[in-house]
């Protein structure tokens, strides 16, 4: 095995589990004898370049296991993606700390980054060996059944619109509806995790807006009503990417023509579901609220999803297998081998193809509507986010 | 002890233990011999004068038991103010089902109500005894220490901004900013319990806007800018209804005057947190993001204090025992008897001075500034809220 030390990375937005994989990677580390130092990269790739490395061995091990329950990403992120330019400042960097192993814990963009750094390594004739740790809340990660952090992000939305359907149905008399936008970019996979909070045909949700299909208004307006109609109350949950039928996401409409697109972008400070609001009470002048938790569902670690935790971990260790292995310019995959009960293994895609792009959400697993999920995708879904707490509803008998 | 039925109702906003004070009177009411019938109001006051009255002696008693985790409110809640022409209809009702116990779950208008119905009874020479029990999140209520509901949601709030402040922390060569809004309506509590969140001194959160303080936004451009210049982010959380120094609320504000005041009332879309968010990107440009929960922290069940929920339980099980006693138009409150170790026990307010008004921060617990709380505050919050887990932060010694 290749004598040399090894540093770790994190990339892109956090998880509540992604420090879970960065502590398997530091243990693995630092049970292989040919791995010196375990190092560590400030904000990523960045704060390599600019010299930021820490020695996770100077680190308790107390405080390395902690990182499998504490949220964030301990080591500091960045989103910078490598340009040319970089890579010879960064050679620079691998050739004075020694490293031979690097690994990184991110998205597609992180996955890009090793696979360009590692071939850049080898057109130089400098031996590093390269693996990937899938993350990322989004799910849309080719080459793995499901990406660590996505469990956890999932349960967070199941469990707040689980809990905020019950309250808005007991408090129906006072307001009528909901709107629990998640994150998730393009990727519909968490609003579709809303689902789960379903036991009830009229438990919430109602109306789940994917960002794989446009929005319609007038269909919208009218799948409102008849919840309204049929339930006494609704409950919507939006992807923040969602979009009409042109592209524009709904987070840039307006209400009426007096306000300015310019304003309404993502940083103008508005949000998805703040329209849909809008729109519900300007149409119907009923009341009710909008959820935006943003980052809250990234990094909640005492809602995480155990599997999650589990496999995240597991990832990690991995690729120092696979390192220890000799195996380069691969990420670790999860596969999933059955689903009642759930069991899973590991396996290896390359990064090249990882890095290619977003993985959709499978059209059957979307109803002919465009407003709801399908069984197949309940199915898909379940033991990734584990079973939700059961709450009581009261048989209610008349006196 | 006086022969009869008796009735439970629940009003206002929902809180995660709501229901574990309707468990303790339901639980109460079947022990008491001279309690017949153990009636619900569905959606309190006001479906009770229409006559939604359900037997809860019909509920098996697992479903009450199960009652003590389970968020919302399951009899339904309403926000019906009584009038004087209601009173007629509410002692039919009340003769109808021979109801000679009335317990109402909420906060002053609740309050006001039993004092109100109880009065109209006396009046009416109808034998009616009535107890209150408290109920808010917003932990305003007079006649008791702070008010069951209020340290769940608190909790929810401190979790919230500990772990986004650690993300935010981890991100900031991303986005430089964090804006989470607590609901409690004109009270400071629940902002101020986000101090919990901080063990640290550049923890989240750096700046608490308490509703009990006018917003100077100059001076708020600047405290932000010193905590982005000395941690290289800010961690910002406001009350919902936070105002100017005129009493226009912030959340009515506007970044230019393009827009109209009409157009970003409560019901027009708005929220405190997006107007903050828009006022430091227009000023700095930088990146950040602002976080609604709304009701979320009112019904987070898998997040609630365990003080929280054994006291609501206890204001329930002794609003029986003090009606069995023949004692009539209080509320029970708790009171504190120490910090360290938390020690409390259950005494009563009369209503009529529970209804007057809202119980405000003391002044002692806001600091000097107006943009953080006190050690005093600090101290009356903690035993509420409970300890919150504990992460790991990086020693990051560098190579």
């Amino acid at each position: 095995m290749l004598q040399g030390n090894a540093i770790i990375g994190q990339s892109g937005g956090p998880t509540s589990v992604i420090n879970a994989s960065l502590c398997g990677i530091i243990q693995g580390c630092l049970a292989q004898k040919a791995i010196g130092k375990t190092l560590g990269m400030r904000f990523g790739i960045e704060g390599f370049m600019q010299g930021d490395v820490i020695d996770l061995g100077r680190e308790t091990p107390a405080a390395i296991e902690s990182l499998r329950t504490t949220p964030s990403s301990a080591l500091g992120s960045c989103r910078h993606k490598v340009k040319d330019a970089d890579f010879p400042r960064i050679l620079d960097m691998l050739k004075k700390h020694n490293i031979h192993y690097c690994f990184l814990i991110g998205g597609n963009d992180t996955m890009d980054t090793i696979h360009r750094v590692e071939k850049y390594c080898r057109q130089q004739r400098y031996e590093l060996i390269g693996v990937g740790v899938p993350k990322t809340v989004d799910n849309d990660l080719c080459g793995t059944d499901h990406t660590p952090g996505f469990g956890s992000a999932a349960r967070f939305v199941a469990l707040s619109v689980k809990q905020a359907g019950m309250l808005a149905r007991d408090m129906r008399h006072v307001d009528q509806y909901v709107i629990f936008q998640t994150v998730g970019r393009s990727a519909g996979w968490l609003p579709a995790a809303s689902v789960l909070a379903k036991d009830a045909e009229d438990d919430a949700p109602h109306i789940i807006l994917l960002p794989e299909r446009p929005f319609d208004r007038d269909r919208f307006m009218a799948d409102v009503k008849l919840c309204y109609d049929r339930y006494g109350w609704c409950s919507v949950v939006c992807g923040e990417g969602v979009c009409y039928a042109d592209g524009t996401p709904i987070s840039a409409s307006q209400v009426t023509d007096r306000f300015s697109n310019v304003e309404f972008g993502a940083m103008g400070g508005t949000s998805a579901a703040m329209m849909l609001h809008r729109m519900i009470h300007a149409a119907y002048g009923w009341r009710g609220e909008f959820q935006v938790c943003e980052s809250l569902q990234m990094c909640a670690a005492d809602r995480v999803s155990p599997s999650d935790v589990e496999e995240a971990y597991a990832c990690g260790r991995r690729a120092v297998e696979l390192a220890a292995e000799g195996k380069s310019g691969v990420m670790v995959g999860i596969i999933r081998e059955s689903n009642d009960p759930y069991r899973w293994s590991l396996g290896t895609a390359p990064l090249a193809e990882v890095a290619l792009g977003a993985k959709p959400m499978p059209d059957n697993y979307i109803n002919a509507e465009g407003n709801f999920v399908t069984a197949a995708c309940v199915e898909y879904l379940k033991p990734l986010v584990g079973p939700l707490p059961k709450y009581v509803r009261l048989a209610g008998v008349p006196s």
